[in-house]
């Protein structure tokens, strides 16, 4: 089913998210909760802004409580953004190319979901990516067709919308052709300085997303907790499980909202709509 | 903590006990039972014997569930005899030379369990191989090293035997560095003809293993059985975790007990012994 | 660049094409011939036919020189029908999905080349495939997507027909979007029964193909020699580089050539038709 | 037979040397010079001080040539001395625990060479590593062998004399073994401050070890030259094999010689002692 974080605030090194909390995203690609079922082993990413503009990526078709290469980078990158993914395939190959995050110029993307009835969509999906945008397909996942089709649909300038620009052009192909129920995703996006985050599904069940609170409220929570005091005074993570069972850390994020991320996150509805 | 399973019987197509079952072996690197914890996602490794005297190998630090490279053989491959494996690190690297079956000659191993304290006692325990047989050490694994050390005491004369001295010495070399128990066992070994197995550890705590029922008491007990109808007459499987949960198809091996498996399989203590 | 064999013969061990002789295809691996340049380690494949009707593949992203598996596979394996393929990639990543052999029912294909301007002409080029064959195509190579071009254009009714038809349709796309000389082909193809290949390209630069001369052709000219001895009668190979230097035995293939290997291999024009 | 390079001076971002030049270390992948027969495609490898006081390791069994991590980490990291290796096996496995740099604590080392009859000699040269340093051995090769080896005889304290005492004792072994000549070595070394070089083989035949000239140098040679004028002042690279056919820039090593590159580089001899 995939797990997903990302991060924007304060240069940290990822390792202080991606391995040291009791569910840090390593212990979620062994199993991920609630129900602690199903391994996330089919595939490792991170893509991080440090040095240049354009974000760095490392994908991995290893499973990433094994990698050495992610445990390194971890504990070595100091980014002030990342977003890191850990893979449960729905079908389509373990490859590198089919790693998240997906990149596009200063774009990163990570999805955890599917689009149901794909094998039968996939062909019209990927020729309503615009022709200049195609050339960067490079994998055969539904997610990364997913990313183009927000590019195709406004997603440079209008992040959000290009994404809902997405989400109802899927949907009307799955009606069209049968599938009653399309999509299943939450989503993370960056830029380099906004991290986006949207929760969407076309049926009664949502992929999870919580977003960690303020940090000045987490530390009024809870005034001696070691960990928590180093967290940097702007920092926010959003994900698709939390970190740690402590109460009052994370919000969950409601079904059909996405979020908006800056110095002063905000949320707001997300509203399928028709591509013009 | 690995899965493994072994066959001897008339050939078949090995697909019919890695994919088929409801907890085939597949489904057991996804997680293992019963309690259904953890994944086996760390290689995979089938050994078999068909066209050579000498048994063919292969081996993937892919899981299992994703690789089809093993698919492909499960289903293509038709053989009396064959040892799979699905692996859990215990802190030694996801690489092929890590993964079972270990192979000498005419001989296969696959190991579940560990030694406990091999950081310490691996050093003493490689210089304890015959020097003849040291070259064939591929990898860093524990299993791979009791492999060479049952080979060293006598395991192509007397493969119990040889086990049990490598038990034995296993044990000393722990209690001399003061590792209280450890020994963590249950290994498969195969010549071409007879397949052996054994139970132990040096602890109350067992890692299970279980033999089928022969072919007559598994049909008598579910005549309208499809495909245990399938299943040939002198047909024998030893492994980790059974395939299914039909009562009367598993019989349960004691901890301490050794299996040879030729047309008539009979069981006998496994007792570690002084290596001479 | 790319190398590839196939065999049509008695049941052989891959070995003996593979791996013995003096310019093998694991030597073709390290660099291919004859300005012994460039390595073909992007990836590896074998296709076989032998207990099923569909045939069996072995797919690695490791080059082919150091590929434990491939060996061991080479060792056991006895089939009278393979093709084998070592890679060299122009543009697209390594992974198993973009290595040859290809699939499609009882169907393989390998290609040594590229379409030209493959980056302009993807998107229409996967358009043209049939819808139903889309879901087939797993990878992001040329070759693969020429494979299903031609699967679209009749393949199965007319082997040579659909290739030539494939072929007319990358010209004509080609010539669409100015790019002047766009396709470079040697390819093979086996439905387990007959071995086909061609050899073509849309300049006056045309990689190699060979074929192997008659067994009774062979054996006339060296009777003394030894391995040459144990071809079986009717064995054929067709491939990109000879295996050896031995004049007689590699007969060199004209380009704008066919061939439709049977127990009576004959030649045929090669020429671009359009599709239908 | 391997190819690496060595850098010291104001951080650089390794594609410079890695990626730009002619014969960049990408391309000695390819096919290493001067001959340019073999590829050297069986795993790479990049060791990078930046953040912390130890550096940081990326591994893969992939060619380097293809490794589109490796391409990713050398645009985005920004060092101020790194060690990369392209590696080309010499009988043991490919897999990322044989890949260069090893690393203990501070220290980073790679080799270009090998130990003739290291089959006959691994298990005695094994013993002689220090016990509390023989859990850091990962791998088989040779190389690893040697860097632990010289760590056992005082690297630490005297990097060129614990790397002079492993010769000796390689030397030594391999005598009482029967093996005429048994090093053939360039090593590199870093800890941090200090890069390390050494060339040196038992036999007349000696691998290659070039280091570039002083920067002042290079800029008087060429006042128009682009790329060089680029170059930090301090900075030094030290490799197998130049980089370039430019004259005057490399400075090649002669055999039995020991470098140490601080910000003044002098060369001393490399004479194999015999350990205390």
């Amino acid at each position: 089913m995939c797990r997903w974080m990302g991060y924007r605030g304060e240069p940290i090194v990822p390792r202080v998210l991606l391995y040291e909390p009791e569910r840090s995203l390593i212990a979620q690609s062994v199993r991920h909760g609630p129900d602690l079922l199903e391994p996330n082993g089919d595939g490792t990413g991170l893509g991080w802004y440090s040095r240049r503009r354009t974000p760095a990526i490392f994908h991995s078709d290893s499973p990433a409580w094994g990698d050495e290469n992610f445990r390194e980078l971890a504990d070595e990158i100091c980014s002030p953004m990342f977003l890191a993914h850990v893979r449960a395939g729905t079908g389509t190959p373990v490859q590198k190319t089919n790693c998240h995050p997906f990149r596009y110029q200063k774009w990163l993307f990570v999805h955890n979901g599917y689009i149901d009835g794909f094998d039968l969509l996939r062909r019209d999906l990927l020729m309503a990516v615009r022709p200049d945008l195609f050339a960067n397909i490079k994998g055969s996942t539904d997610s990364e067709v997913m990313f183009h089709l927000a590019l195709t649909f406004g997603l440079e300038e209008d992040p959000v919308g290009g994404l809902e620009r997405m989400a109802g052009f899927v949907e009307s192909a799955g009606a069209a052709a049968g599938v009653a129920e399309p999509l299943q995703m939450t989503v993370g996006l960056a830029d380099g300085e906004t991290l986006f985050a949207a929760r969407y599904a076309s049926g009664p069940v949502v992929n999870t997303l919580y977003m960690s609170e303020s940090v000045d409220a987490i530390r009024m929570l809870y005034p001696e907790h070691e960990r928590l005091r180093r967290i940097p005074a702007h920092a926010r993570a959003v994900l698709s499980e939390p970190l740690s069972e402590l109460p009052g850390v994370w919000r969950e994020i409601p079904p059909s909202t996405a979020l908006v991320i800056t110095d002063t996150p905000h949320q707001r509805p997300f509203r399928p709509q028709q591509p013009g």
